[in-house]
C-alpha cells in the first residue's frame, strides 16, 4: 500500500471557509426564514464590467471558427496579456518588470501554494499573524512546520504578529528568515505597508538573502496615493521578491479565474552543492510541466480590464465596493464597535467587545443579526477577539447588515 | 539565501514540446517560405462545438448581471457538471462514481502531477515506457527518484516497456510496485489496454495493494465497443485506481481548459503510524486549499459537452480526427512505414526506417516534408526507434503532409 504524505495529517480542522460555510448552512437549516447577508468570504458581488463581457463574447466567437479558433496556448499567459499587464501594473509605476518575467495562471490561491514546489526544505519561513491561512497550510502540507500547537500555530514558522499595538504592520523579524509572507493591502486586516516599510523590508531581504513572497491581490483598493501598489516600485526590490497578482478583486474575476505571479530573472536561490540558481528557470519549468494555461475567453477578458473603457469600468466597481467599506467603518464605529482597515482594503477589521470570542462573535452576529462575517481567530492566534467584514456585497445589503448590527448588537 | 528544490536540477533537458517548438522555429527562421505543417503537439484544430459556443455565450451572459452572477464556485466544480460527468461518462457504463467522487479541474496535465501532492515518498513507482512526460517529470521534482542515466531513464522508477513485441501493452511488473500509471487509449503509442488486461491490472493492484492512476484522456477516441473507456467498467477498481479525465481530446478544450480527476471515497493509502488513511478527505483537502475551482463560464461549456446535441457534435469532431488517423495509417503503411496505433486513438506510432534515431526522423521529417511530428524518444527510451504522428489537424493539412512524404520520403 502506497504511502501518504503524512504533513497533511497535521492539517488542524477545516479550512477556515468551509468551516464557516457548515455553521451558517445548520443555521439556515433551523432558521428556513431567516434572510441572511454574507459579508464573511471576500466574494464579490457586481457583474463583470461590460468591456470584459464584450472581450469573452468575442473571444467565444473566435473559438466557434477555424480560422480564429486557439487550442494550446503558452503555458505561460499569451503575449497580449503578458504585454497589458507589464505595461499597466508596473512601467506606468516606474517598476521594472518585463513581459516575459510575468507568468499568468489561475488564482493567486494557487500560485501561493505553488510557489513552494521550487524551494527547498529547512528554509525559515516567516509568516504574519493573522494570514491569509493558504501560506500557512500549504507551508505545512509541503512538510516545513512541525505539528500544530494549543493556539494552532505550527511549530517550525516564525509568526509575525500583526495587532493594534503596531497598527497591524508586522515587525521586522529581528532574526534571520530566508522567506517572508507580505500581503498589503493586508487580508484580513486591511492594514496596508508604506513605502518606507516596505523599503526596510527590502533592505532586509537583501541584508539577510531573504525572498519576500509579497501578495499585491488588493491593490486595486489602495486609495491613498503614497501607498506603493508593487513591491518593485522599492528599489532593489527585482532581486528579493516575488509578487502576486489576481483580477478576482480588480476585476469581479472570483468565478472567472485569473492571476498571475512575477518571477524577476534576477532572483536566486541555493542548490545543495552552494550554488546559486536562477529562480526563474525553476518555476518556468513548474509551470510548463504541472500547469497548461489558462482559458483564451479569460485572458482576453483579462486583457480588456486595461482598456480604456475596462480600466474605468473596473474602477467603478472598486469604488462601489470601497463606498461599502466606508459605510460600515463608519456605522460600526457609531454602533461602539473599534474599526481599523477599510480605508485601503475591501476589509474592515474590528475588535470584538471585550471577552467575546471570534467565534463566539460570529455565532452571536449570525444568530441576532443574521450576517456572516469572519472570525479573525481563523487568521490566527493573533486574530483572537477580531473579526472580519468584508466590503463585497450591493449597497442594500450592506445597509440592511448595518442596520441590524446597530438594532441588535450595539454596545 | 533560501534553498531551491534540488530535486528540479536531476530533470534533463526541456520539456519535450518546447524543444521542439526550438527546433521548429529556427527551422522556420531559415526556411521562411516553408509552408510547415504539424503533427507533433498533440493539439486539436477544429473549432468548438455550436452548443458549447452556445453554453458559454449565455454563461457570459449570465455574468453580465447581478442576478445571474457568479463569483466563486465550489472548488470541486459545480454540481451540475459533476452529475452530468456521473450519469454520462460513468453510470452509463455500470461504474459505480458519484457525483461527489469527481474534482474538476483546469487540465489532466495540472492533475497529473498535483495527484503526487497527497503521496508520501518511498513509494516504487512505474511508468511505461514509452510515457507521458509529465508522469516522469512530475515525479522526479517531487524527489522519488534518483538522478537520470545514460539513456535518459531515473533511477528509482520501474519502467515497463511498452514495445512491438508486447503489442504496446506495459506487462504487469513481476516485483510489488505500489503506484503504477497506465494510459488507455495510449499516449504515445495509440495502443489500448482491452478489458481483460484492465481486469489484470486491476487484480495486480488489489493483491499488491497498489493503486492505479488511469489516464483516460482519450476515452472518447475507443471505437472497438469491447475496450473499456473506464477503468472502473472493472469490477474491484474503486479500491484501487484514480482516473483522470479531459475535455481537452473529446471536445477540442485545449485552449479552454477543463478535466477532472476521480477520486473514489473506497481508496485509502498509509500513514506513517501504519494507519489506512482515506484518499478522498487527502485529495479534497488539496483541491480546496489549492486550487480555487475552474471558470464558470468554462464548466457551462463543459457541461453541454453532454447535452443531445454537444454529444452529437463532439462526436462529429472525433470521428474527423479518426478519419485523419485512418488516413495516415494507410498512406504511411503504403509509402512503406510499418505503422501502429491510429485505431482506438489519434495518434499513429511508426517505426523509423533502420539506423535512424527518432530525432534524426523528426529533423529528416521538417527538412524534407516540413512537417512535424514527435520523436519516439521524447517519450522514454522505449521509443527510441518510433515517431508519433498527430491526427489533430485539417483534412486538407493531413493530406498534403501526407503527399509530401510520400513523394521525400517513401521507403
Amino acid at each position: 500500500m502506497p504511502t501518504v504524505n503524512d504533513h497533511y495529517l497535521k492539517l488542524t480542522a477545516g479550512y477556515l471557509f468551509p468551516e464557516i460555510g457548515r455553521r451558517v448552512a445548520a443555521f439556515a437549516k433551523d432558521n428556513p426564514s431567516a434572510s441572511i447577508i454574507r459579508l464573511g468570504i471576500g466574494d464579490v458581488t457586481e457583474p463583470l464590467a461590460p468591456a470584459v463581457i464584450e472581450a469573452m463574447h468575442k473571444a467565444v466567437d473566435e473559438m466557434s471558427r477555424r480560422e480564429t479558433f486557439r487550442g494550446y496556448g503558452p503555458e505561460q499567459g499569451y503575449d497580449f496579456l503578458r504585454q497589458a499587464i507589464a505595461d499597466n501594473d508596473f512601467r506606468v509605476r516606474n517598476a521594472d518588470i518585463a513581459p516575459d518575467e510575468i507568468f499568468v495562471s489561475d488564482g493567486s490561491k494557487c500560485d501561493s501554494g505553488n510557489i513552494l514546489d521550487i524551494f527547498g526544505h529547512g528554509n525559515r519561513i516567516a509568516v504574519t499573524d493573522p494570514v491569509y491561512p493558504v501560506y500557512v497550510d500549504t507551508n505545512v502540507m509541503a512538510g516545513h512546520t512541525g505539528p500544530a500547537g494549543a493556539t494552532g500555530e505550527y511549530s517550525g514558522l516564525t509568526y509575525l504578529r500583526a495587532v493594534a499595538a503596531n497598527d497591524f504592520l508586522p515587525p521586522i523579524p529581528s532574526q534571520k528568515v530566508d522567506i517572508v509572507y507580505l500581503c498589503s493591502p493586508n487580508n484580513p486586516t486591511g492594514a496596508v505597508i508604506t513605502r518606507q516599510q516596505l523599503s526596510q523590508w527590502v533592505q532586509y531581504a537583501r541584508a539577510n538573502k531573504a525572498i519576500i513572497f509579497f501578495d499585491a491581490a488588493y491593490e486595486a483598493y489602495i486609495s491613498d496615493s503614497a501607498i506603493p501598489h508593487s513591491i518593485y516600485e522599492i528599489p532593489g526590490a527585482r532581486e528579493v521578491a516575488i509578487e502576486f497578482r489576481s483580477f478576482s478583486k480588480l476585476a469581479g474575476f472570483t468565478g472567472v479565474r485569473c492571476a498571475f505571479t512575477v518571477m524577476p530573472k534576477t532572483l536566486a536561490a541555493r542548490a545543495a552543492d552552494g550554488a546559486e540558481v536562477p529562480l526563474y528557470k525553476l518555476w518556468n519549468r513548474r509551470h510548463t510541466t504541472k500547469f497548461n494555461g489558462v482559458s483564451y475567453i479569460t485572458q482576453r477578458g483579462a486583457e480588456a480590464v486595461y482598456s480604456k473603457a475596462g480600466r474605468a469600468q473596473c474602477m467603478e466597481l472598486v469604488n462601489f465596493y470601497m463606498a461599502n467599506a466606508s459605510l460600515i467603518r463608519q456605522e460600526l464605529a457609531a454602533a461602539g464597535f473599534q474599526v481599523y482597515g477599510g480605508v485601503n482594503a475591501p476589509y474592515v477589521w474590528l475588535k470584538t467587545p471585550q471577552g467575546v470570542t471570534s467565534w463566539q462573535f460570529f455565532d452571536r452576529l449570525l444568530r441576532q443579526a443574521h450576517v456572516v462575517g469572519t472570525p479573525g481567530s481563523g487568521f490566527g492566534a493573533a486574530g483572537e477577539g477580531y473579526f472580519r467584514l468584508s466590503a463585497f456585497n450591493s449597497r442594500q445589503n450592506v445597509v440592511e447588515a448595518l442596520d441590524r448590527i446597530h438594532a441588535k448588537m450595539a454596545l
